[in-house]
């Protein structure tokens, strides 16, 4: 029997200008939009301060919703090192935040979260944003990064399901 | 007229799997070891796991030592995608802690790293390691990375002693 437990997750779209966050709730198979929004760091400051913007951003949007669960998105490794190398960056405070706050932090690669939410491997950002205002009506956002975080919290709330519901048949 | 306060400055050599430290002071033109060390990630856990491993590490050096700057060393991109992207993401937490205990955070490219300790911008690591002895031969060190972090905090002191004296000469 598959528990009926309010989980709370969070999902993060790093980036080292705009980190897009959403929080979403899932009891069973029902999903509910918390909250999203967009930290973001100021590009005339040096590296060194712009993560520390990005963490304390992070920091406080997690002390704030209290998520249980945490998925950033796995990094789109390009042939552009600077800019892979400067994502990394990003990346790196992105998962480290949850982590500190004693969340379990799941990386999910674009492609399987575009596949949770419209359903294929590909796709528009039109079409995850438009598929974001499907499954969850209430849900606002204030950009591309905060609907990709609550498409990547959408992602997660399946693979856990899925995980689940494997758990259960097996008896465990 | 230069200022002859001892500061002390923590460089750091970033990795995701071995991170190098070196703490060092100087006053004017001398140079003193304090300490060097390696913060090491388990490979076996995830990855928001090493980065906090990473974080925790590095803030305990910090606190125990605490350096007035920092200085991390440039991440050198290189055509290995992934790897670059797993040396930005240990990047983002060398150049997190030290900003979040309120230090500047100085960044050098390896080879004004090399041309600092050396003499000229390029060099075998061996060549870094004798130098930092013979510039400090009191200095020990665990391995390569935290000689690395020596060379790259007496890079930093260099840069901040030619910085102090165009100050002064300007009579600021």
């Amino acid at each position: 029997m598959l528990q009926e437990r309010t989980i709370r997750i969070i999902g993060i779209d790093p980036g080292l200008r705009r980190t897009g966050w959403g929080v979403v709730e899932t009891v069973g198979n029902s999903l509910r939009f918390v909250a999203s929004g967009t930290v973001t760091s100021d590009a005339k400051m040096d590296l060194a301060s712009r993560l520390r913007q990005l963490y304390d951003g992070l920091s406080a949007v997690i002390h704030h919703h209290l998520p249980d669960e945490a998925a950033v998105e796995q990094t789109f490794v390009n042939k552009d090192a600077v800019a892979t190398l400067k994502l990394g960056q990003a990346r790196g405070i992105a998962l480290l935040v949850p982590a500190l706050a004693g969340l379990p932090v799941a990386e999910y690669a674009p492609n399987a979260v575009k596949k949770a939410v419209i359903g294929v491997g590909h796709g528009e950002k039109a079409q995850i944003h438009m598929m974001v205002k499907v499954l969850m009506p209430r849900a606002t956002f204030d950009g591309d990064d905060a609907a990709d975080a609550l498409a990547i919290a959408i992602c997660h709330t399946h693979h856990r399901q899925s995980a689940q519901a494997r758990a259960a048949f097996a008896g465990l």
